[in-house]
């Protein structure tokens, strides 16, 4: 079908069909397939990294580049909801697909809601699903904006982008199902390797 | 409440407030005031461009830079279900934001669902009301895809944007509310003024 796949088959990005000349991205191969290929999320179900990549068939992994705690900056507090200087636990992971680099998450959670987490191994483990199985914190929604941006030079470092290739910045604010503000994220994804899916009514 | 302030108000982008250092945009002003901000659009309902303005608060305006006939190239006719070389209106608009140039838009349709549809002043009306109002076709339902991307020189040209900004880059393929294949558009919104809201669940 036409639309599934222009729109849904993740192999070939869109542009490649309707929009750029040029080469088009090879159907089928390996080692630099996954490069030339982007990974397109499906938008509107809140679900992990650890998730999406699994149901995409590609192997998530996460290197953690801090696991600590900090006192609230006025901006984080504000956004959680938590007094300024209360402890967060901040989490900052390089994000994996296939072992090839495509993202930087920084996640903050006030530490109340989850003791203990600083010392969590979370290079195995999925953020959300340590929450639910070890402290009983079910997500229910999230607040999320999107927008297209330079990657400031320790992004491009370490997700080893070339020059003058953008991110997708993502900010996301997310809540448990009783409506606890649990965690502000912000992610930064290669552009050249991800893309969004939405769809609209 | 943080939330909305961080997440909702379009006044003063969340990467102001939360990520990057650096002098806050004004809160209130004249002149320059439209291009430092971030105009926010919420993702999940089907507008048009004219309506998510409007709804904001800003004046849309549209220059018309092409409008005119032409064959369905493969990918297009695949996307729209229509037989390659088939009959298509396109429509390449400039869209203004209180008089700054915020994005490019180049729509297609099949000439068969909206007959003479080349000749209607689009600058001064929404095409969704036109199809609306002229031709009896209401939009159900639409799949976006969304990327960062560097512009190219048109784009960078036609939208006046500084050197090293990236675009977004949106897809979008309509439907009616009868599932007829209406419309694929390619968009291509300034990076530093603009900024997707969606929400999660």
């Amino acid at each position: 079908m036409p639309l599934a796949y222009l729109l849904r088959d993740s192999l070939r990005p869109p542009s490649s069909l309707v929009e750029r000349k040029g080469p088009t991205a090879p159907r089928s191969g390996k080692g630099t397939y996954v490069a030339e290929r982007k990974i397109a999320q499906p938008l509107q179900r809140l679900t992990s990294f650890t998730e999406d990549m699994q149901a995409r068939g590609l192997r998530p992994a996460s290197r953690v580049l801090d696991q600590d705690l900090l006192p609230a900056p006025l901006e984080l507090a504000q956004a959680l909801a938590v007094a300024p200087g209360a402890e967060l636990v901040r989490i900052r992971r390089l994000r994996l697909a296939d072992g090839q680099p495509l993202a930087m998450e920084a996640s903050h959670l006030p530490h109340a809601l989850c003791p203990g987490l600083r010392d969590v191994d979370l290079s195995a483990h999925s953020l959300y699903e340590v929450l639910r199985t070890r402290y009983g914190i079910r997500l229910g929604s999230a607040k999320q904006t999107i927008e297209a941006s330079e990657p400031v030079a320790e992004e491009r470092e370490l997700l080893q982008m070339p020059e003058h290739v953008p991110v997708l910045r993502l900010h996301r604010l997310t809540c448990g199902d009783d409506g606890t503000l649990v965690e502000f994220t912000r992610a930064v994804y290669r552009g050249d390797r991800y893309q969004l899916h939405v769809e609209l009514r």
